[in-house]
């Protein structure tokens, strides 16, 4: 026992050989005279930072320095020290590896290197993937912060921070976004598909309802953007746009802020800063590159997502949702008259007017991804995510559509489902209405031919993904609408295939979303020219419950220890792993080079990435924030197990 | 070419070695003299009975004899033949197998066992056991029938026929048959969970809407009750208790009759005769039993279904629901004030009266199945199918609970979920809510020690089944539960044990009905001393599709031949077989004697038990009315492929 409470030539403390905010090389940390360490911890008294030790005991300093040199270059990394001084004589009383911020831990691996440390695979095994997501989304500015108080709390649903005008409605958040030019924050009881564009159009979106894995808080991790979900403190008045919290009344166009890593609220402006990869992130960037064997691809469907995930590294796009394109308002409507369609006839023609405004979307996709690849996935969800729900909706879009009230109420609830998530969609919409598949085809198809004309430098090869598949059969019928109708598109267009001076060529495939596609993946490799992972919902086949339900059990599942992680967020090794495992092996069996990748929101999670280069998929695709993530823990994957 | 038409010496007809409806011995058969094939065909002439040929052209016919003997001989079965008669000289064109009816085939093969044509073996592998189906249920008087004339026509949902009383309501139904002693037929829009009871005291159930999977028809089928679904000529008046087929107005304690098998509604009373496993039938059973190398068990959750299956031959239960138990309306209260329940203590005030109840239930049963075992499936469903949807019951519910309406109605709707197949049900219910596995459990011992005490020469094991099992910690938790409760249960009743001179002992075991148990099921068999498969939920998860959504696409999947069965009628072999049969070679690894059998209504499907027979499975549970298909299937399937 040694005690630095003897007298003015004793003392202890605490001491960083870098500093720990931000990695800047040399002595961070402080100390008390005539203390023991518990009196630092207390902190009754104000300790002195280090260097005033040079003044007061410079051969005591001079020699920590010296010693915390030494156990530098041994441990090889930052080291947390602790040390007390009794009557001049030092003591160190423990070290270890310290705990830093992701800037800091990009700072102190780059200069390891330099200072011939430690190698660059060390350097790149050294940093935590997930800690970059702090680096990887909006900030408030630091200052700022310090000076502004929380007046409520939600749960952090999607990190980054915003600062905006309240809106209530996604209609709105798109007006003024667009139309206005301002920055807003959706505010709404809880948010549904039918609100995706205003979700995108919000610096951040703060909900009443719902949690980890509600609507809201899924869409905006997927989508990068701010959300504070489950805020059950909100008082709502929806009609009056109106919420109260903290007894303060806030109106629309009032200005908030909102940190979706913390789940804190502010009644005030604060300023944020935007997320870059450069410096000695984008070095470490590099360095990953080097290393991984996995492909890092992205789930974007609009080009400013594409483009950020490109800025973030993105090889190109593993996940296109086309139904978020349909939401659009200009575009809902004729959504709608092909879904209350009685013939085949009337749904092409509704189909007709989607065309060319799905072609534009993946115009710019394809633009946005210069000859990377781009994977798109068909139609995928229940149509009566798309129709009305609100009574004055349905009878404006009755008297749109020339129908009666009745009728329309009576096609709209025939469309009810008791389990939606296992119902009429999918690839079982392509199945009873080929003709989407059709227009999906033909926008996909007739975009690539296009952009390839402008752009004949690039080689653009559309990947048409059939999602939901459960049946080799089922497979093969929509893959020969899907051929058939792209034959033709190419061979009509003779023209455009000679300025790009070369034939157009596509590739159909599936997402391997279902058991039984897993458990059939032999078959379904006779068809399918890659798989894609779609472990959302394969997790949720494969344990038996669904996401929006399972809310009400996953609590007592952690309380008594019987579900250590939550399955959504890291991949289950042991249960879906082996399906994923399985296909793999059985794909490769019937199609030895068949392209493999996960789309789920998994493929973003460095444990699951780990599993995904060791039973060798080709790429993971996760949400653009995340690519930087899934790129250094691709290489970590590989530095540990090295692919052949 | 002969020519049966060259006059009054020359003649045409077919003819069968045994009588096709009866059995029979002797030509059964008919001919036309002076006649081609194509007359007898046209129906233009009446044909004479073959024994007419006797008097006409005895030569002719004693050679037919004589050739028919050998034919019979030959094939070893009962012949379907043609021939011709050219200027008195007899020609035989075609000899092949007759077809005959379920009856005519039970006693051809016993007669041809006894002529020593075919052996024992032979007999039992000779007759389709699906056609057994047309023997187990109650029918027509087919004298009666015949005078009879349809007058509107449904789906024939479930076998069997029905003569009763029109009620409208499934209260009704319970109140006529209990309190009346009538005979009903209820009559619905559609049924819904809380019409079981109902259900289970109508002769049969009429349906406007549903189909072949609707509620009313698995649950007839479930219990052998003839139904008639998606009948949608019918106008039905719910409120005025009318409705209009035909033109005619039936109201309430009108009698019609309905025929399950063929889907036919009759306006009219038309007696039924009862179905019995005797003579003939019995002795191919006998045979059958001989041969078979899997148990036949039964799914059943009431005395009568449980006694039904002794007589046609289970040797257990399978499953014994134990949801259909609580929506007796003597019990619903409880039930339902168990459900709304904020505390535990609230919960298990409820419980404790519903524990008297339950434990009366399952002493009938092992009085039923006298010694036998009996398979207790822990609650199931989710909870919101307990509680009223009606406004006025919910206002009733309020009242008699002592609840404000709203806060009724705030409980009710919490319960709603989006896929409530895939939500809180099954094991999730006892994990959230111990105190109901710990209810049950107490039921299920006491019942067992109670019966054992009154009869000390049966040896009641009772066998404890928590579903929807994922994951073996999960399985762990409820079995801690399950074991301290049945412990302390059994050592708290010294009496009982010692009025039957042994230590009461259970099992507790597993569905594997969730693709993940049956992906860990060597980890699962660690706790599980069984499993049974589930295979109505395996296969829903599997495909990824809910039987109740199926319908809206299943159609165009036939129509494009993708799939060529009704994966919920017949064991998907290749992607849900493949699951039953790695749980089963996994759980054998852990656990070598482990149990195995399947209680999905597959487990009374020929196709499913050949299949249950060859992975090595212990036993097939099915619907009492499917017991005798499922002795003859596995017959058959180890007269096959025999077992070691």
């Amino acid at each position: 026992m040694v005690f630095g409470n003897m007298g003015d030539t004793s003392g202890t403390g605490v001491a960083f050989s870098r500093n720990p905010s931000t990695g800047e090389k040399g002595l961070y940390g402080e100390f008390l005279m005539n203390a023991q360490g518990e009196d630092v911890v207390a902190g009754i008294r104000t300790p002195q930072t280090i260097d005033q030790l040079e003044k007061t005991q410079p051969d005591v300093y001079a020699q920590f320095v010296s010693i915390v040199d030494k156990l530098e270059k041994h441990y090889r990394d930052m080291q947390d020290m602790e040390f007390t001084i009794e009557e001049g004589k030092l003591f160190m009383l423990q070290t270890r590896n310290g705990k830093r911020t992701a800037a800091a831990a990009l700072k102190i691996a780059c200069d390891l290197i330099d200072e011939g440390m430690i190698s660059e695979k060390e350097a790149v095994s050294m940093i935590d993937p997930k800690q970059l997501d702090a680096l990887l989304h909006p900030q408030f500015d630091a200052k700022k912060l310090k000076a502004a108080t929380p007046i409520g709390q939600g749960l952090a649903a999607s990190p980054g921070a915003a600062c905006g005008k309240v809106v209530f409605t996604a209609d709105d958040a798109t007006e003024w976004a667009t139309q206005k030019g301002e920055k807003v924050i959706l505010v709404r009881l809880e948010t549904s598909p039918e609100d995706i564009e205003g979700m995108h159009y919000s610096e951040g979106i703060l909900t009443v309802r719902g949690g980890m894995t509600s609507h809201a808080a899924v869409v905006a991790r997927g989508m990068g953007t701010c959300c504070v979900s489950g805020c059950s403190e909100i008082v709502m008045n929806e009609e009056a746009k109106t919420f109260t919290l903290a007894g303060k009344v806030f109106k629309e166009g009032d200005v908030i802020s909102i940190d979706g890593s913390t789940g804190k609220i502010y009644g005030e402006a604060i300023p944020t800063v935007e997320a870059t990869v450069t410096g000695y992130f984008g070095r470490i960037m590099e360095l990953a590159d080097k290393f991984r064997a996995l492909q890092v691809r992205t789930n974007a469907d609009n080009p400013t997502d594409a483009k950020q995930a490109r800025l973030y590294g993105a090889e190109g796009i593993g996940l296109c949702r086309t139904e978020h394109m349909f939401f659009n308002p200009d575009r809902i409507a004729a959504m709608r008259e092909m879904i209350v369609s009685k013939t085949a006839a009337q749904r092409e023609k509704a189909l007709a007017k989607l065309l060319p405004m799905q072609q534009g979307d993946f115009e710019e996709l394809y633009e946005a991804l210069e000859g990377n690849p781009v994977t798109i996935r068909f139609l995928d969800p229940p149509l009566h995510e798309f129709v009305p729900t609100d009574e004055g909706d349905i009878v404006a879009l009755a008297k749109e559509m020339d129908m009666d009230v009745a009728d329309l109420k009576a096609v709209i609830s025939s469309l009810h489902e008791f389990n939606p998530m296992m119902g009429h969609r999918g690839c079982r919409l392509a199945v009873t209405y080929p003709e989407i598949a059709k227009m999906q085809t033909q926008a996909v198809i007739q975009a690539a031919l296009a952009v390839s004309a402008r752009h004949p430098e690039w080689n653009i090869v559309p990947e048409i993904m059939i999602p939901l598949v459960g049946e080799i059969k089922e497979l093969a019928f929509v893959k020969n609408v899907v051929t058939e109708t792209a034959d033709k598109c190419i061979a009509n267009s003779g023209k455009c295939i000679a300025d790009s001076g070369k034939a157009l060529t596509y590739k159909v495939g599936t997402m391997i979303e279902i058991p039984r596609a897993a458990l059939t993946a032999d078959e379904i490799a006779k068809e399918a020219e890659f798989f894609s992972f779609g472990t959302n919902d394969l997790t949720q086949m494969t344990f038996g419950f669904s996401r929006d339900d399972a809310g009400k059990f996953l609590d007592s599942y952690y309380d008594n220890k019987i579900y250590e992680s939550d399955p959504f967020a890291r991949l289950d090794v042991t249960g879906v792993g082996k399906l994923v495992e399985m296909a793999s092996t059985l794909g490769k069996q019937t199609r030895p080079d068949i392209k493999l990748g996960i789309c789920g929101e998994h493929g973003g999670d460095p444990s699951t990435i780990e599993f995904c280069h060791k039973i060798g998929l080709t790429y993971v695709s996760c949400s653009p924030f995340r690519v930087p993530i899934a790129r250094l823990a691709a290489a970590q994957a590989n530095i540990k197990n090295p692919r052949n």
